[in-house]
């Protein structure tokens, strides 16, 4: 085949967010809190795309974040339609000649990797200069019909050109095309805009191959949502809508139960076991990856973490960290990044943990900040514990042994150790070290005034 | 044109909620936390209708306090019909004698000001004696259909008295008139009973006028909503899934980011600037303001407030405050009402604020209770900090400065005063005020007892 | 009647989850928090069965512990059919001789004790030996189909075997059987497993009463729902939005307002009293009562409680406790087990009680926990009350009386009793009862440090 071994893809991403009322660039619109072009870039990174070009407008810097050093980027100055925006990418094509190239729109999500190896596979096999992707789809209105002659392309006729005959077709274009990039630089001095609106268009190759006795195949993709894409808010609510059950219907497969869809909102990067029970209202996001046999309550919010086997959350919210297998975490219990819940652990009800290492079976019950600690196994930790780790100029470590006590309402003011088997009596402010197996104790002595709280109603009268 | 320069509305909310098995009137169940009858109120105001008289059941006098003081009542002592309520405000109806009036239903809440301005706007052009504001909706089922001839209403037949030809009917009366009150007045007395329920009906005045010979027309609204109304729990469920999306519909429009409609919950009366994200879950009550580029997650219920731009409300619950821009708030917080949070101010897990003015760049990071306070700008407070502004007989106020550093597990007892980059130490209760720049302390030194914990062991086997 | 007074049914719980991708028997996939086989048993009960009989695999141990000790149990070894799985109860069939026995099958949770009683009704009335629990449905496709013979059964036809005539019938097997026991021994035997999956089919056994001559009648029970089951997860899912709608239609018919039905799930043990305000995403757990006008927001898990009217539970988790009306609690809260708080009692945000009693119009109402103590009426906790009942070796109980004042950030160490009409000062540890109306303060004094926040500004740098 004539082709260079690297794929390569351009992206197409310099529409704005109009009619979305957005300040951002369209393509950075979320579906499952994951920007449109992102769910293109991981779709072609999975198909093996081994070079990527992004045309940009002057407005969509940011998206330049979004792609790792190796990713190429073009600016499209003026907004003159999709052929012209793969003009901008001349550079990138010319060294891209006798391959082919990908060029697909940021802002239709649902491609994926099949159907872009689908497509290539037909491209080089039967040797086209373009292979159109396309879908058949139940109400073809509003896209551009493919037009066959046997195995061939004839056209692409969108909807306003359309006649009856060609408004009947159900095969649409997805926007999506593989090109021989030798066929797409001789291609696309010849697009013209002679339109309406005065823009040069991509399909247009399609008619120029056709003129010039090109091959044109289509790749009709089983994947009808390819075509999918948003222009607006509620267009994004629908993709969102489409993105989620998708997930869901994978998770159900894979043995997860999920008890009501309303409200679940699941990464499609991440991966949860089988038996593991996911309420109404859980959120979990990024590349966030639980056991089997957990309980994900409603209101949980997990992000980027590691859960265990039998773990339970229990409304909860958990960013970049570890939890164990059989731990339990809640209700209403923040995990803050950089955490690590060992085996079998308890954090309940009003505990914050920051940057910080449980051991295993170390039980903090209740209304405590642990941060910046390093807490061994088997401890106990009395309600309303709170590690003064910051002095209002530095943070410092805190490091608790083994089967250690620490009682009510206490204080420990960092840099601190307390020793494996160690004691602090409640309501203490611990300053000092406490040594293996002893007890702290600073507090003051109680002292009681009889008959006080009569006395004192009265002078308040 | 023969009218009143004022605009007289007639509200029928003297219905039981006897099929709502309710121990409240039918009217104030509510939609989106709005009792219909104030979605009607409002609907009216906006329509600029300048008086309004409602026409309550004896068991109804609770609906009064949700009026202003210009509105009159009138009571229906006994449920005779619509006609018959209407009777009951003859009163008000003389004082319009000249003028036109609004007859509408205290239970149908979609009723628009734009279809109230449109039947007036016919109602006078054309000199009608009544104008039956109608829909025309896809099943008809159970209405009263608008007979037409020609320009004219002929007769509204109801759903029993039907012939075929009447059942395809498709315009159907919403129950809202538009009466010259002249010809009410008139048409009231001959009104008749003569049916199974023994009840007097508003519809027969239009008997009455055709047969007077008065002039009688239909403004068809598109609105066809205008007809519905609830008579049961279900029939309110499905009011509140037509207001809900109706409200997100018109947020989406002006960017607002609804991640995942589910359990979304958002007021008429609320205001959401674009690119803000809204989690499933979400509610939002009242006349609440956010600014744009906000994230409120699911479980936040945000209440009578305004959140500036930029702003993180975390599932957290906020009621009649303000907080400013680039805030963050949450998870798990509680605001009060009467706060005041300023500019780049974070208020973190588990930390409940009342009656209370934090200023900028402050910082109340976790498990802290802060309560008819005056804090200054970019202070912070440690974990645990709880301003005891209550002895068990008055509430007092606390005043920290700017750039202040309150330790841990604080308790501050009111009324105190923390001046200006003043300290206090982790675990002090603070009875005193602290000057500018200096640091309190209040508590006892630590103790160790070395080897407590082995003796501890055996004395409690 | 021929029949033994005992009604006796005969549960097929043995098949295994590997469809559902569970390690857990079939039968114990939750609908609505509920085992599938639960659903069954309850409904047994309800039409009141008197002895039950399961048939489990070698799997299935862990169903007996749902059963109570009346509670027959056979053990099907093999997979060989619902016809086989029936053989392996002999015994329990045996003891039945002379009576009749209700088959049913464990993963169709919608059976109900109407069908089951009418179903018996027929089958005594018309003195069949065996008749089929029925359901005519739109879609009968993969259901053995009821081929009539006049009003008897002539046989049961398979999706696979089904001619045309055959497939358009929509009256389908339930799976569930009334069987003359001594009919059902005698024909067990001559079951054959001449099939492609060389199985025992219990529907056969119609087969052979047909060609003995013997009565077999079909039950046509207006419950459509009886014949749904689930294989898979989706499938369950299905079952589950199946289940919780019919709960909430129930609810809303009893004047619940369900204010927005999105994630709700509601036990259908459970009952709810009129006026009482449900918000999306809660979830009410097992048998619990709530009483009239209270209003339950979202986030709310309430599993085996009793709650009053007029309360407020707002974004809590309540377990196996009472609360009394016109309670306020949350938000942001947790009763753990046994917890009574009594009438107009106030359980504030980030509180957590544990195995106590709370007196009426008291106010814990915030960052406090209470754990195993009893408290009195009108007391008053301050923020920040931590009851220290755990030593690290033992848990005490804890006294506090009526009208009590507990301050700020106060520890009490259990055993410790605090008197009526005590008060404690803010950031006391109290280790010693304190006498009725005395004050107990266990402090140090403050001491301030001018000037010192710029010296250990100099310091830090």
């Amino acid at each position: 085949m004539p082709s260079s071994s690297k794929l390569a893809a351009l992206i197409l991403a310099a529409g704005n967010g109009k009619r979305m009322k957005s300040e951002k660039p369209k393509v950075l619109s979320e579906v499952l809190f994951k920007p449109m072009i992102c769910w293109v870039r991981d779709w072609c990174k999975k198909a093996e795309i081994d070079e990527m070009c992004v045309v940009i407008s002057p407005e969509g810097e940011q998206i330049r974040g979004l792609f790792d050093g190796t990713t190429h980027f073009a600016v499209q100055q003026e907004r003159l339609g999709t052929g012209h925006a793969v003009m901008q990418a001349k550079e990138f094509l010319e060294a891209h000649r006798g391959g082919d190239v990908l060029v697909l729109n940021g802002d239709a999500p649902f491609i994926d990797d099949e159907t872009i190896r689908g497509a290539l596979r037909l491209h080089r096999e039967q040797e086209c200069d373009v292979t159109v992707v396309t879908a058949e789809v139940d109400d073809p209105t509003g896209y551009g019909r493919i037009v066959r002659n046997q195995k061939n392309v004839a056209a692409i006729v969108e909807e306003a050109d359309a006649d009856d005959a060609a408004r009947a077709i159900r095969e649409i274009n997805s926007g999506s095309f593989w090109f021989k990039v030798d066929f797409l630089l001789e291609a696309l001095p010849k697009l013209e805009n002679d339109n309406v609106q005065g823009e040069y268009y991509l399909p247009d190759t399609v008619k120029v191959a056709v003129r010039d006795g090109r091959r044109v195949r289509a790749y009709c993709s089983p994947n009808r949502d390819i075509v999918l894409g948003a222009n607006d808010r509620k267009g994004l609510l629908k993709l969102g809508e489409i993105a989620r059950m998708r997930v869901l219907d994978t998770l159900m497969e894979q043995g997860v139960d999920i008890v009501c869809a309303d409200g679940v909102l699941i990464s499609p990067d991440a991966e949860i076991g089988p038996d593991t029970a996911i309420y109404p209202g859980v959120i979990i996001k990024g590349k966030t990856s639980i056991g089997k046999g957990c309980t994900i309550t409603g209101g949980s919010l997990i992000d980027s973490s590691v859960i265990g086997d039998g773990t339970l959350i229990n409304s909860s919210q958990i960013y970049s960290s570890r939890v164990g297998d059989g731990a339990r975490i809640g209700p209403f219990t923040q995990l803050r990044p950089d955490c690590v819940v060992a085996n079998g652990a308890k954090i309940g009800d009003f505990v914050e943990l920051k940057n910080c290492h449980i051991g295993e079976r170390t039980s903090v019950a209740h209304l405590s900040y642990i941060g910046d600690s390093d807490v061994g196994a088997r401890c106990n930790f009395g309600c309303g514990v709170a590690v003064a780790n910051y002095d209002g100029n530095r943070k410092y470590r805190t490091v608790i042994g083994d089967d250690a006590f620490v009682g009510c309402n206490n204080s420990l003011v960092a840099p601190v150790r307390i020793g494996d088997n160690a004691y602090t009596a409640s309501g203490s402010t611990i300053t000092e070290d406490v040594p293996d197996g002893a007890l702290a104790i600073a507090r003051a002595r109680q002292v009681v005034k009889p008959g006080w709280a009569q006395k004192f109603r009265i002078k308040k009268r």
